[in-house]
């Protein structure tokens, strides 16, 4: 099999007029080789102490069958899914339902869809939100997936309660537990309590698999699997991908190759934003999936000061009208990542009907994917022309295969760029005080309100009319 | 009417222990406020030149009528609205749908969408997008909006000959111009041409109006209009906020307070990147719609230097569990405005069905916008302990006429900010490279093909499996 190619040439020093980086530095030998070796040593002591279970789960062949039993089972009584799962619990399965369904898989007919269930992913407590899904779905025929590893989330809690009463609200009480799956740690928490006291079906999350890195796991399995989506596929690409990321030569290995530079960028080239700019819709969601991984992976406390890069998403060449201005001409503080993808499976093709205009003329008989990928191209070109770095990430044709090992290749990148940045890329302490003052704003037993400072009015500004 | 509040008090000194701005400096005689007055005589010297063509679009009820009156005439004939137009040309009518219509408008049956039309924005030419929204659609009762105001923008021309291709191969040949509306130049262009060969119907943009301003004028009011947007509110909203933005006091002029505050923030405390905080799913496009007006209006090349902040949307309560924390932990480059809403027209209650679960007993009884906010408020208030500088926009109802006053306040802002940059906040001159770039590759006349370097085969990396 194909698996993805990363070119680096739009980031070394003969592609750019100025401060490319050295090829010799990522040779066998370069000081950015030697560096990796540092972080890849983290890497593997953290493997063999049990801490990476994202790298088991494309060879765990056991959950898979259970996962797709559990999800045909399902998907043939309901109409609709709907995942309740908030970060880790939700972008995965809205970037392997965008990707690898037909576009606006809840918008098409039973045919279209082949009869399975449409997907929706409810990642936030917006009340509008909630009751606008509640106005287009019938309780009876849905199925909520509840998606906490701690079974404490409190936006997922409360998503959890609102939906069972809307469901007890119109089926026999007997029957409620059989509109619930709890995916949540094998053997702690709420949901898991929960699950055994009434008899609600689970899936497991491994307890050493983190949400950002569980999609892999049942959180995104079961979504998949319940939509059609060929997860053995998925799994082999990623395990592919497992296999082809070894050893310490930068050449040899593209997740090491990807956050060698990419750390390098931000700590010694000064381009601290990394960019991932998909030029293709499909890959819209995965980029959001990307931000995550990458944000709270690696923006950490480190000593007294405070390191990480700030992920940007972007599609192509959409973005070309909103951001590609500041790529351009703005502070020279980004890198950008693109995934090019093999449109060749559909392509549309562009009618001569006016070959007398001239800005119309020239697009006549090429094809959209064509054209699109000319975008890409002109823009890398651009951006090189004005000595502004890109890597350049070939997907191939972003089939469930292709897109397991994209997901795996930015995991084990994620890890070793932990190593490289001298942060923990599995915790995310920062994210506890806030929620600790949440509790306390809605009156959770043991948590005190904060003591937050009086507004001065004086610096409220606006508010009426002229 | 009430108008949007700015609330500076976390940006302030007495708020963070360290790092923040004096008030004194935003008092009328701080320097501050003498900067800004000097960006305002920047800002009124284009308008009294006629450059702010945006600042009359509140005022132009003839426009607005004609729009009325195209919308109500194609609306009751088509089930489907399909606007071609990518950058400013596309999220505006996005950012318009999603805060103002019911959540997941396409999805909606006849009756809930009142008989308004489906809006559909292709904003790229991806063959797989377009491809499925034809399968979706039936040419027959579908209008395509067709949005460049230069009639040259190559992706949105290639959208329309498909478009026009489908169209004509099911309906006579003399209905065909009846399915399409050209939003473009009043005087200029290859769409204008077109249009008046052919008598297709036209709404003019006007020639001082650039793209990421339009929203107001035909490119986003008829989008609007024909899906039952009130566009008299919107414009009554972003009428008063034009009356409310006045003269150089900060504390009396919301976009004077917002633009100083951020560009002091960028250029003084060396926080580069202005993350937009959505807590409300529905502003989630308004926040991918700020992003481009500020990223093209101010990345620019300033003397031999570069400027420009990097904006970052984001949503709360979801992005809490994906950048938030970067935003607490990882380097101190960023400020962060929140848009808080008022969300009281639509509350879902969370029901007690769990007292003696601990992880749920606190929610039961609240509602999901109650714990929404009170997320929104832990957020701002973690950040705060931090001494990570935040403003909070209080936006109030986010209906029409209050959304028209938010989007009016950050485009007053943004050529606010140009003066304060010192760069000129309506061109792009950044894309004209890659455009030329794209016109070669795809065999334009008169555009030669770039001399791009050979591929280094060594520094592509991966492609076979392990």
């Amino acid at each position: 099999m194909s698996l993805p190619i990363l070119d680096l040439n739009n980031v070394l020093a003969p592609a750019l007029a100025e401060g490319g980086l050295d090829p010799a530095r990522l040779e066998v030998g370069g000081d950015l080789q030697r560096r990796f070796a540092d972080a890849h040593e983290v890497f593997e002591r953290r493997r063999a102490a049990g801490d990476l279970g994202f790298l088991d789960l494309p060879f765990d062949r056991e959950t898979a069958g259970r996962v797709a039993e559990v999800a045909e089972s399902f998907g043939q009584w309901f109409e609709d899914v709907v995942v309740l799962g908030i970060g880790g619990s939700g972008l995965g399965a809205v970037a392997l339902r965008e990707a690898l369904l037909v576009p606006a898989w809840n918008e098409r007919s039973d045919e279209v869809r082949e009869y399975h269930p449409r997907l929706h992913v409810v990642d936030n407590p917006d009340p509008r939100t909630v009751h606008a899904l509640f106005e287009r779905i019938d309780p009876r025929r849905a199925l909520f997936v509840v998606i906490s590893k701690s079974g404490s989330t409190a936006e997922t809690m409360a998503l959890y309660l609102v939906a069972r009463a809307r469901v007890a609200a119109v089926v026999e009480a007997e029957q409620v537990r059989g509109h619930f799956l709890f995916v949540t740690d094998p053997e702690r928490g709420a949901l898991r309590t929960l699950a055994e006291a009434e008899g609600i079906p689970t899936l497991p999350v491994p307890a050493n698999v983190g949400g950002r890195f569980s999609v892999l796991s049942s959180v995104g399995l079961l979504p998949a699997a319940v939509c059609g989506i060929d997860i053995d596929e998925l799994l082999a690409g990623a395990a592919a991908m497992v296999e082809a990321c070894r050893g310490t030569d930068l050449r040899a290995n593209p997740a090491a190759a990807l956050a060698t530079v990419l750390w390098a960028a931000d700590t010694e080239l000064d381009l601290p934003i990394h960019v991932l700019m998909a030029y293709a819709d499909r890959l819209r969601a995965f980029t959001l999936w990307f931000q995550q991984l990458w944000a709270e992976s690696l923006g950490k406390v480190r000593g007294d000061g405070h390191v990480g890069p700030t992920p940007l998403p972007a599609v192509g060449a959409t973005d070309q009208h909103a951001q590609v201005q500041l790529f351009m001409e703005g502070p020279r503080d980004k890198i950008v990542v693109f995934l090019a993808v093999d449109g060749s499976g559909v392509e549309v093709e562009v009618p001569d009907l006016h070959p007398d205009v001239e800005t119309m003329a020239y697009l006549g008989g090429a094809g959209l994917g064509t054209l699109l990928d000319a975008e890409r191209r002109a823009t890398t070109e651009a951006l090189r022309l004005r000595s502004r770095p890109s890597i350049t990430l070939e997907v191939g044709s972003a089939d469930a295969r292709s897109f397991g090992a994209l997901i795996m290749l930015f995991e084990i990148a994620t890890v070793y760029a932990g190593g490289l940045y001298g942060v923990d890329p599995l915790d995310q302490p920062g994210v506890e005080l806030g929620k600790r003052l949440t509790y306390a704003l809605m009156g959770r037993h043991g948590y005190e309100a904060p003591d937050v400072p009086e507004v001065d009015e004086r610096w409220r500004i606006g508010g009426t009319s002229g």
